[in-house]
Formats: structure tokens, C-alpha cells, sequence
């Protein structure tokens, strides 16, 4: 079984003195400056139906996540290890093409796994990045008055869902994936370039979108010590407030930075989409009041709940 | 659900200039030397039956596994995450007790972890470690002449689940967990200590007995290029030859030194169990000859058979 993922990894060559698969660990060079490193769990019947979506699409969006993780930091991601289970007869081959194809994308190394047979398909991908000399931006660095941006438009991945459900329910309405909504939920693009950035630039704290806006910005709050007032929401075309507001797996990077500051152009001039300003960060609020406010009420946390 | 790892992980103070719970990614200061790294899934039904052993010795178990593996390369574990997936309502507070008390164990810290519902119980432990000068020791090093050890006597972990299923069968014999044998199959210690000194000592070649000694000797032998005559099986008391060659989950160390190294000495001026002289390595057979020879004739591979 581990034959598989070797082989399927047997074109990459490992960097100088690296020792990759093959040995009771891989053997890497050290992080330049911190490391950084998470880990997150997909699960088939939790975080993924595979009446809805391919193999494929999960091996890609497993490493996704954990890209996003290492970019809301503003590190540098470098080394990935999977673990897996599937029932026998599960086409692993296609799982371990998307992580390939996210991997090289971002030019990290897959550089171990585990494989077990399972009741489900679960992939449990745990990531190595770097800070190299800039950063980590912590969840918990924001000051009053920052202002706080948003690297894209949200709610196209619950849309996506949605739209992916509602394919399944008619037959007769079969949903292409070339759609930017189902890609978005199928194939979401982890925002490694502008985290990275967004650090270089001095983002005082940073978190992704995963779980939705209202829930991130709040823990970004919570941890700051601060509360933020929403002024305006990026709605993706094809998403509504509501699913922008709550419907989480967006993966875009919410960020803050000290006022002044002229991310748009900075952004653009590194050939980067630019940034969109959704708020500003104030005094929190003294006993239970709301972290997250929008236009003057506490803002919608939305449907999206995690399963546990 | 995370909560409940960070509450349990909360007694724990991270090393300083370190981030561990409660953001994207864990901070971590830079490995010294080379960074190793592994991961290792354990998987009820699978790897472990709850109706054997509790969520406590999973819990450990899935920790022990990998730093046997960071042990196997002379390194030193440092940090762990881990992805969980349980049914709704299991004890999840006896798993991270488990783990701690693990990570406790080895001074290493668990620095993050993702939770989710599931089908059944599934962990995924990464673990990162380091070489700090010495090593890596990989399974390729060995060479014709090298005298092959192993840390301890095998086959009681493969007995101990003997006897667990066996008291299962009647339930008018209880097995006390008191029992070593029972022990060494749902508590395993990983040789970390031993592993180091190994290193240290100038092991050429090293690996774990997961798989049983004949299988894993084999993989040292072909990643070396030679063969191995096995001329003594050390057989742990209350098990036979039989499940010392083949049972697996020993999690004892085997290694290659130069010939004429006093390693027993040396590892007893340690304050370490002397290791055992299990054999030889000796010129690779030409064509398919076997890779493991035991009194003249090619070693019996043994019961276990890995899941997939």
C-alpha cells in the first residue's frame, strides 16, 4: 500500500541531502527562522461527499487547507506528510494526484505518509512551513484603529455546495465543475503568495477563512483584544451576504494593518489581486458585547456550524 | 471539540518564543541539525479494539509509534500534532491523556491537533524531530561484516494481544493489565534513548520492529545492500520463536555497527539495557536469494501481515 504513494512520489527528487520516503522518516533541512506547522483532517460524510466531488478534488483540497494555515501565518510552506484511510478498492491513486497537483503548485515536497484500510476515506495531512525571517503573524496583533482587509470576495465555496446539492437533487440539471462556485468549494485555492506578502508588508495579525467571516474575524478579535466593525462585505458574484457573512471554506486570508498603510497598491504592484477593505478595528466592548459588529448590530455568525 | 484539546494541553507552557494551541499553525523554534519527520495512523477496528484496551493506551500508542520512528533515525522528537476523528460521545479527554502522558514521557510537546466526528476512531500523529548533530541514521548505511543488534527481546507485544483476545474469548479469565506481555502490546515504549546512543555510538544502519524483526531486518538489508544471518532470535520470556520473528509492534530498535565495537559496554556505561547480538551482515545473494537467513536456511517472515 505504501508502494503506492511511493511510487506515485518516485518522480520527485528530493532536495539536497533531503531523505524523503522511504526511511522511518523523512529527513529535511531546518525551517529558515520558526517553523511553523498544523495539521487538518478531512473526512468522507463530514468535510466531503464523494457523490459530489472526486478523489482528486479531496487529495487537493487536503493539502489546500493546510497550505492556508501556513499562509495565515505569512510563512513559507515547505514539507507535507499524509495520513490515510480508505475501504479496499478505494482508487488512492487519484487521491494522491490532487495532493501532487496542490503540492507542486506550491512548490512543497510531499514527503511521507501513512496508509491504513478505514470504514471512510479520511486524509489527515500535517504540514512543515517557515517564517524566513519575516514573521509569524499571530492571530493576536491587532490594535485599535488597524484597518482590516480581505484578500477576495467570500461565499463562492458554500454557494458552490449549494449549487453542487442541488445538481445532485435534479438529475436533469447536471453540474459542470468548470462552474467558479463548484471549483471554489472543490478546489479552493489557498492564498500562500498574499499571506506571504501581506507579512512582508507588516499585517499586524492574520487568520483564514475557513469557518466563516464573522466566526474568523471574531477569533481574530478575541485574540487581539479588540472588536471590529464590518463596513463593508465582499459578496463573490453568485454568493449571497449571508454566505459571505457564514458559510466558511472560503479560504480568502482576512488580515489587519496599521492605518495609512496602501495595501491595494502595494498589493497590485507585486502583481497581487488587491485587497479588499471590510472594516476597522476598535475598543472591545466592556462585558458580552458583540466582537463583530455590521452596520451597528452584532454581525450574523451564519449557518455554517462545524460538525464537532 | 478543539477546546477540549486546548483545555487538556493548557497546563502545558510552550517553550519560549514559541506558539503552540490556538492559532493557524504552532511556531516552533528551528530544528537543530536535520528536521525529521513522520506520521503514523492508528485506526479502530484496524490497529486497536476498544474492547481490549482503553482510549488512554491509544492515545499513547499512537505517540510511541512515531517517536519510534524519530528514535529509529538517532534523532531526537521534539514536537507532535494530531488529527483525530471519533464517533459522537467518545471520551476524547482519555485519548489526550494518553498522548500527554506520551509526550510527557519524552519531553516532547503536542503542539496542535484537528478534531472531527467520524465513523469510527481514527488517529494521525505527525511528529517532527531532530538530528542536533549526530545522524541521521538511515536504513541504507549498513555494510558486509557490520554486527546487527537489537535493543531488546521481541515477540511480546504479538503475545500480549494473544492473550488479550484469548481472556476475551472467556470471560471467566480476566487479563490483568498488569501482565508485561499485555503491556507491551497497548503500552509500547519507544527506545529513544537507545536510538540516540546508537547514533551516537556510530550506528551505519537503523530501523523499528513495527512489522516483525525478519520483515524489518529485510527492509534494512535491501535499502543496505547486503543480507542479514540471523544467528540468535531473541525470544521475550512468555513468547516463541515464532512471534519474535514475525509478531511485529515490538517497537525495539535493530542496528548495524563496524564489527569490534564493545556496544553492549557502552550502552551499559549509559545506564541502558546492553542490546542484543542478533546476527551479521553479510554479501546481498545474487538473483532472488533470501535477504534474511536464519540457521542456513531463509528466515520465516511470520504471521503478521500489514492491514493493506
Amino acid at each position: 500500500m505504501l508502494a503506492r504513494l511511493r511510487g506515485a512520489l518516485s518522480t520527485r527528487v528530493p532536495r539536497r541531502g533531503e531523505v524523503h520516503l522511504g526511511d522511518d522518516a523523512a529527513v529535511l533541512r531546518p525551517a529558515r527562522g520558526k517553523a511553523l506547522f498544523a495539521v487538518d483532517v478531512l473526512i468522507e460524510g463530514v468535510h466531503f461527499d464523494l457523490l459530489l466531488g472526486s478523489l482528486e478534488d479531496v487529495g487537493w483540497k487536503s493539502l489546500e487547507v493546510n497550505v492556508s494555515d501556513i499562509a495565515a501565518m505569512g510563512g513559507i510552506p515547505t514539507h507535507a506528510v499524509c495520513g490515510v484511510g480508505a475501504p479496499p478498492g478505494t482508487p488512492l491513486d487519484d487521491l494522491f494526484s490532487g495532493l501532487m497537483a496542490s503540492a507542486d503548485h506550491h512548490g512543497l515536497a510531499l514527503v511521507g505518509g501513512d496508509l491504513s484500510v478505514g470504514p471512510a476515506v479520511f486524509v489527515s495531512v500535517a504540514i512543515l512551513g517557515e517564517t524566513a525571517g519575516t514573521g509569524p503573524v499571530l492571530r493576536s496583533g491587532a490594535s485599535v484603529g488597524d484597518v482590516v482587509w480581505c484578500t477576495g470576495a467570500l461565499g463562492s465555496s458554500a454557494a458552490g455546495l449549494a449549487r453542487l446539492r442541488a445538481g445532485r437533487a435534479e438529475a436533469s440539471a447536471p453540474v459542470s465543475t468548470g462552474d467558479p462556485l463548484v471549483r471554489a468549494y472543490l478546489r479552493p485555492s489557498a492564498r500562500a503568495r498574499e499571506g506571504r506578502f501581506a507579512a512582508e508588508l507588516g499585517a499586524t495579525a492574520m487568520i483564514d477563512v475557513s469557518d466563516g467571516l464573522v466566526r474568523d474575524a471574531g477569533h481574530l478579535a478575541a485574540e487581539s483584544g479588540v472588536a471590529i466593525d464590518l463596513e463593508h462585505v465582499p459578496v463573490a458574484p453568485g454568493a449571497t451576504e449571508e454566505l459571505a457573512l457564514g458559510g466558511g471554506e472560503d479560504y480568502e486570508l482576512v488580515f489587519s494593518t496599521p492605518a495609512g498603510l496602501d495595501v491595494e497598491e502595494a498589493f497590485a504592484g507585486e502583481g497581487l489581486q488587491r485587497p479588499i477593505r471590510i472594516g476597522r478595528c476598535r475598543e472591545a466592548p466592556e462585558g458580552h458585547g458583540a466582537l463583530v459588529t455590521l452596520r451597528g448590530a452584532p454581525a450574523p455568525l451564519g449557518g455554517w456550524v462545524h460538525p464537532l
